[in-house]
């Protein structure tokens, strides 16, 4: 029972000299990692860059006690990053001490919504996420942050939530692009961009095992700090007009709850409901794809609790909304971690760098950490699902077109928002005109087919309609007009069977068209029969009074109910 | 094709004598009901009496052309009353020019969001509302109205679009109850009430016939209305605060359209939609019932089209939101109409009494036409829905007392957005978490049945599980806990056989985790076989490389799988 709410006591138990050693190489590499990364997101979400080292301290420990996962790194990611710029933005000037105060508010909020879907046991309503949705809002993501950091790249001002804004800000202010700036900072994209590609295969060539040679391209961005940083000294680029980080007060973060106003409740809590959502659903694939290679399993609703506890530490101690993050882990797990002892060590990591490292971010340009979140986002934007949708599907094509298309126009939150709708639109659209066919008998058998698709034997008498889809309100009334129209086709028909092996369940606007199928063609001295009505189904239609007044009967099986009809 | 468009040719072409005195036989006895009724309904709206006339004159000859239904009658109706005074109460005062203006501007946006729908084809959103959203949303507005009126009963101040505003203002002003007020409203009322409820059995009595005794008790409001006119006269009942209809001006509307302002628009739009599908539902519910009892057929897209130009006539002729109502459709039938030109006649005998009645009206009491209202939306209430939702199904029991409770607290906009979303999310909640069943065989057949309501044979190296539901994203991750804790129950197992007869679609999202399945099935040895895949699932299946990836194969019959598999 304890180890189900404390799921690291399960690690702690059996805890070995050898996993000591695995944790912390991971935890020294991830946090050589984490320190640009952090102060990246900190910057995407318009945040002082300290916020971003607080909220990657105490979120860590908070995931390694409630977590389910064994090697899920947690801290500021970018999607999440930029859903929080999108929502504060909107609540308080950037820049300000309400801004800040919101983005904590925010992650308290989210991580309070987290625990209460945890406790509730609410894991399942992140199903309504489709996977089309949450690719195609990601990638939509990713190219909204790229498009919002160019800014930085140029060293010119612009702003806006969606596309059409930030191109449109962007190109009236190009003009005014400094050109130092834009020396730093396309040299730095060149060269992470040259350390992701290709830095592995040079390294591998040179006899370095895979992993080791991918973990080692990893620190390219601190070495792009420590170089603009050096360069910036050295050619006094402040005063040439590139934007550095500048002051980043040192120490560790004080403990304090923001004061959430009710009018900033109300304002934050739809947003951090979709923020909750979208990092829970991104982190628990992470976890699981993770999991898989290990066969270490996730709890879905155990990871709400531990993701929940992560955002509330990280609002008491000044951070920002959190979630488990793709490339973080990944490289915790390829370095070596076994157990979330690295996340507590990377955690240590990050403290001792708040303490001591501070001072010497004073001359970082912005540039270089704008540069460092475009080429980690470009490994989120990826189209092949939609090549894959459209071949596959027509609806979930449209859903994850629909996504992308509407998260670029109108921003995340919209977005997501309206990528939910299509997709569960799209759903209740095609559920809503269900696939039907006419059947008769395989010869000799017992088996009934489609007449369209088979052989098959039928009789004049006998109208025999099997329905592929639960009935329920949005197809009731499609149920009526199929059956009428097949009855003017065949108006030699007496007998309506409708075969119900598909049919999972029949609501009351569906019992009541039914009723209503019943009596029209009662008038018209045709009986309506169901065959194959599954168990479940039937439980239910004996708690109405539908059988009562059924013209016709209901055959356990379809060939029962053809051998009896054709012989009267 | 020129009568798809204009139904009315069909039965202008052989229109008869004796159809043309049915028709104005029931043309007079309509108008007599349609005066009260029209006048009562402006005042629920909140708009000037004579607006309720101009809506029962031109909309009724736009339907009468280009609706499909013979004997509806259209015109200003309870429910769509109400949602036009919530909806233009927000955007200007009551008793302003701007909120009449509002008032006509809302007749128009609906009417032509009501042709756009109809020229789309797009009839089949209105499916989306199901019978228990639209049942307890009926049942719900009629409380509303019934609360709102009485205050005109009472001739105390209240306002408030929800019961507990409605309450609260009510309960703080009855203090102010104007005696003489109360007797005029409660006296009619227990008039109508008991006109309602014995004067036709009283009449069947005397030898009448069940139809005239109903149709003469129809004619009771136009009696309660000319005695209370004479009783205010006689006391002088307006200097002692009965308030009274007052100046009605005379004449019939002048033709004009409303200017639309774009701020107009945005505000209007929303509510519009909701009164347009709503007024749709419940016109199309009524053609649908009368139109049984004649072999009459109505066509939902034309009903659009229909509906849409009343409205759209209502706007450019000073009226409000109209709909095919349905204790006016009811009397037109009654009365023995045949075709829509009893419509026409009636729109003759409305405008006949806006060009020579208005001056009789000055001294009818507000609390007359309450009364009438009160009289008439008890009918909608009708809580038998509830009762039969609940001994039929959890969720639609849910989904009715949602939309009822819903509509009482927040008012009639928000309750039917949140029982549509009610509705739908339960809709989509039990398709998340569907019936399965491990099968075995019937002994001595080739059928397969659940092992919990069969006795039936297995192999303990075959899981057989069949899937009672179409798989979809929202029920992709339930699928993978249902077979991996199969699996833990039964370790021995090394097939792995998905039994699909009531699987109707299988989208992207349901793909990727059988893929997932399929993969971490082979992980373990065990193979992931499926067996009576629907035609078109397996035609979309062969669109992706799943066919290919999978460990297993695809069998036509469940039977054809186990003959194979035990032998392995």
């Amino acid at each position: 029972m304890l180890k189900r709410w404390l799921p690291s006591l399960v690690w702690v138990s059996d805890y070995s000299q050898s996993a000591l050693i695995s944790d912390l190489m991971a935890a020294i590499i991830v946090t050589i990692m984490l320190i640009p990364q952090s102060l990246a997101y900190a910057l995407l979400a318009g945040l002082p860059p300290e916020m971003g080292l607080y909220a990657s301290i105490l979120p860590l420990v908070a995931y390694a006690l409630f977590g389910t996962s064994r090697t899920l790194s947690v801290g500021p990611v970018a999607v999440v990053s930029l859903m929080t710029a999108t929502t504060i933005g909107s609540v308080a000037q950037q820049g300000t001490a309400d801004y800040a105060t919101a983005a904590i508010a925010l992650a308290l909020i989210s991580g309070l919504i987290l625990l209460g879907l945890g406790f509730l046991r609410f894991g399942f309503i992140t199903n309504f996420l489709s996977h089309p949705v949450v690719s195609g809002f990601i990638t939509a993501s990713g190219v909204l942050i790229a498009l919002s950091q160019l800014r930085h790249i140029l060293g010119i001002r612009a702003h806006g939530e969606a596309a059409p804004e930030l191109l449109m800000t962007l190109g009236s202010h190009i003009s005014d692009t400094n050109l130092y700036t834009l020396a730093v900072g396309s040299l730095t994209w060149l060269f992470l961009f040259l350390c992701r590609s290709k830095l592995p295969l040079v390294l591998m060539r040179t006899g370095l095992s895979q992993s080791l040679a991918g973990l080692l391209s990893r620190a390219a961005p601190v070495l792009a700090i420590m170089l603009t940083i050096g360069a910036t000294l050295a050619w006094d680029l402040e005063s040439k007009g590139v934007a550095i980080v500048g002051q980043v007060p040192s120490g560790l973060p004080a403990f304090s709850l923001p004061n959430v106003t009710l009018s900033l409740l109300e304002q934050l809590a739809l947003p951090a409901l979709l923020i909750s959502l979208i990092g829970f659903v991104e982190s628990v694939s992470v976890g699981k794809t993770l999991g898989a290679k290990r066969r270490q399993r996730i709890n879905a609703n155990q990871e709400l609790i531990g993701l929940g506890a992560a955002n509330v530490a990280s609002a008491v101690s000044g951070g920002f909304p959190v979630t488990g993050g793709f490339s973080r882990s990944v490289v915790n797990f390829d370095a070596g971690a076994e157990t979330q002892a690295a996340s507590l060590f990377t955690a240590i990591g990050i403290a001792l760098a708040a303490l001591f490292l501070t001072p010497v971010l004073y001359y970082l340009p912005q540039a270089t950490l704008a540069a460092t979140i475009i080429v980690a986002v470009t490994s989120l934007i990826d189209i092949r699902i939609v090549r894959e949708a459209w071949r596959y599907s027509r609806s979930d094509f449209i859903a994850v077109v629909a996504t992308i298309v509407l998260t670029l126009l109108l921003g995340v939150e919209m977005g997501v928002i309206a990528g939910v709708s299509v997709s569960i639109g799209m759903h209740l659209y095609k559920t809503s005109r269900p696939h039907f066919a006419i059947v008769g008998t395989v010869p000799g058998t017992e088996h009934y087919r489609n007449i369209d698709r088979h052989d098959v034997l039928t009789y004049p008498n006998i109208l025999s309609l099997r329905i592929d889809e639960s009935l329920y309100f949005a197809n009731a009334s499609y149920l009526e007009d199929i059956i009428y129209s097949q009855l003017s086709e065949h108006p030699e028909v007496e007998h309506v069977v409708l075969m119900c092996p598909a049919v999972n369940d029949i609501d009351l606007s569906a019992l009541e068209a039914l009723e209503e199928i019943s009596n029209r063609l009662g008038e018209l001295a045709i009986s309506l029969h169901l065959s194959e009505v599954k168990g479940p189904v039937m439980d239910r239609l004996r708690h109405s009074h539908f059988l009562e007044r059924l013209s016709g009967k209901v055959y356990l099986n379809h060939h029962a109910a053809i051998h009896e009809l054709s012989r009267v």
